[in-house]
């Protein structure tokens, strides 16, 4: 390890400690002068944005790199419009700190409640599009917390543009600039460093790809808000409605293919076999989306592909899914506890009981009965704003709103009690 | 590694995860149910609970064991009577499995709310009292979860005569024999193979002395619900009652002194040093409690030793307390976020926003006004039963109860509702 920039990074992390005692105790008015005061400043800096987004594109042009990764680090004025709003609308959310709940008299005399409070400091390492620098500032800052940004190094000048309307903003609002730093080193050592500077860091929120991601997972020693696959599955039961099952099915794939939680795997009850599967493998097939199934499933379908044990477990990403039919709803469940991600899980059926089996027993972070998976994160579940969708079952599971990014302390409120063992 | 002990620790998670599933279906009943059957089942088996006892002070008499070690070991008629009557407490608590809450319906007509859950299997790692064999397991039942448990090598012969009550109470209900396995191996590699089986197990919760922790912290993969240090303060403002004020101080000291709540810092505001000190030291001395002060306090109270820079951040578990004299409440904040471990700290104080701004600022699991620190613990929060206090920040924070051992999962519930992006 080089150690300027072990050096470097541990500066880092102290100013962000230190900055985020003073956040902790920011009152709410003043956070929402600061994130109303960052959005001023990035519509009154529209020209300079621009300017460093272009270098960082001519950059990229001149570079070895993807398509898909310039098209994302793209910013062009609707862009700005977009980061403006997310700050508003982030503004416009309950203050999550200082909530105190079940406040409660205890036999001894003294109260005893929890409150809300931030987790102190966030690391978020994230690739290249820049907007996440302000929506990722946005969701710390709102929190309470101050938060270290590590950028994908094609975004460099972008992120660090933007980075100095935020500083300028919470400077204006009375609040420390370095409650919002940026790692402003390409050196990609920096992020192993970061990851492990536990004495600063309280957590880490990795947003990218699951390389990335499965790397940070082995090499962090600070506990991770992240999300690794979402193989989401959709249980057509036995006493489903078939115009439902369909729609549903269908919708869970072909809405949006590139998302976490588009469906992945169809299982059908044997019974609906015949009822279900002619009819939606034409929708899709018409949709140009390929099937992989289980002989049953290829009998019935003759356009469809055989199936290897290893679609079972595979996030396609795309206009592909896998197709199983099962006996019963003890096979759904046992296939999806077996092969899925624990992301989000769906069951189609009128049945009273085996709905409420299959909310009960499918272990994942969202499981839903007649509707399409689609619907897993955190806008359409009321969050407000979200910083990922978490499959670990510790601490923040499922969609993670600004509540993800606080914990609970107890307060103890007393009138001079002493404790008689 | 001996790829033996490696098998028979994969066999073991391995029968964990599907116990677990189980576990996680049943009903309150059918636990309920277990758990009386276990309480019966102990108070049947005290002979040969007893004989097995004996078995282990017999090996450990001829050990090199020390005689505390040897005092937690013995298990007497008492103390099964204890063990049995935690038992039906636990029993008698509510189940949290399956609460949901916040069930609301959103925009697009699906209702969206969480649904605790229980986390898994959980791995238990603890020292010589035999006794946390019947503890840990019933927390874990009543919570839907399966564990695997590694006490004590000297504990052995009695855990294994309180698993095998266990095993038979779970099966009398219906419940599987392994959702409460014991590690029947005294090889000491057995703890390294468990704290490694991400696949198998959810959480690791270690019960023991601070080697033990520090220890199984560095080898972990898996989140552990865990507890360091207890650096406990009282803080001693300007505007405190006097008298409150000793009272406090010398009972957060004085009442237990080998605990984890127990005060290790005395922090008084210079205005109230000549009032408080003299009369606290008087009584601290007299109780045999060694003093070691910062130059103002040893200049109040001359018996007093010089602290060093490492009292600080002491944990003496002992009749030992370290005191600073310090400006204001902004001097006595940093200090606690310096020194202190995140435990219990509490402030004496008349003033209202100094209240406030110690319950708002202090970053610690358990923050008081005007009560002893020594109130930090389950069964005084109301939690009903207690796995430990965590120092952590993620998940479970302070006294952890039956909830510490659970997560929320999303649950949606719709009538065929699908997503238009």
């Amino acid at each position: 390890m080089d150690s300027s920039l072990q050096d470097y990074m541990q500066a880092l992390g102290q100013r962000a400690r230190a900055a985020s005692r003073r956040m902790a105790a920011a009152a709410t008015a003043q956070k929402s002068a600061a994130l109303r005061a960052i959005a001023r400043g990035l519509d009154e800096s529209r020209a300079s944005l621009l300017a460093a987004n272009a270098r960082d594109l001519a950059a990229a042009a001149g570079a070895d790199i993807e398509q898909p990764l310039i098209d994302r680090l793209g910013l062009d004025e609707a862009g700005i419009d977009r980061m403006i709003e997310g700050l508003l609308q982030v503004e416009r959310l309950p203050d999550p700190i200082g909530v105190i709940s079940d406040l409660t008299y205890r036999p001894t005399g003294i109260q005893v409640g929890r409150m809300r409070v931030p987790l102190g400091v966030i690391g978020i390492i994230y690739e290249s599009r820049p907007n996440v620098t302000a929506e990722a500032a946005s969701l710390c800052l709102k929190s309470g917390n101050a938060c270290i940004l590590r950028g994908g190094s094609e975004a460099f000048h972008s992120n660090q543009a933007i980075a100095a309307v935020i500083a300028a903003g919470l400077e204006s609002a009375g609040l420390p600039a370095a409650a919002v730093q940026l790692v402003e080193t390409v050196d990609r050592a920096a992020v192993g460093e970061l990851v492990r500077m536990k004495a600063h860091v309280d957590v880490i929120v990795p947003r990218g790809g699951k390389g990335l991601i499965e790397r940070l997972n082995r090499e962090s020693s600070i506990p991770m808000i992240k999300h690794l696959d979402g193989v989401c599955h959709v249980y057509v039961d036995s006493d489903a409605d078939p115009a439902m099952a369909v729609a549903i099915a269908f919708n869970a794939k072909h809405e949006k293919y590139a998302v976490c939680n588009a469906m992945e795997t169809l299982l059908v009850a044997r019974s609906m076999a015949a009822e279900i599967l002619p009819p939606l493998a034409e929708q899709m097939l018409a949709s140009g989306i390929e099937l992989r199934g289980c002989p049953e499933v290829c009998a019935w379908v003759p356009a469809a592909k055989p199936a290897h044990e290893s679609d079972w477990s595979e996030e396609y990403l795309g206009p592909v899914v896998a197709v199983r039919v099962v006996e019963d709803i003890d096979e759904a469940i046992a296939h999806i506890n077996t092969y899925g991600s624990g992301h989000t899980d769906a069951i189609v059926t009128r049945d009273w009981s085996r709905a409420r089996r299959f909310l009960a027993e499918v272990d994942s972070a969202s499981v839903m009965v007649n509707a399409s998976t689609q619907f897993a994160d955190g806008f359409e579940y009321g969050l407000g704003a979200e910083i990922g969708i978490s499959t670990d079952k510790l601490h923040a599971r499922g969609p993670v709103g600004l509540e993800g990014l606080t914990t609970q302390k107890y307060v103890v409120l007393g009138n001079g009690e002493i404790r008689h063992r």
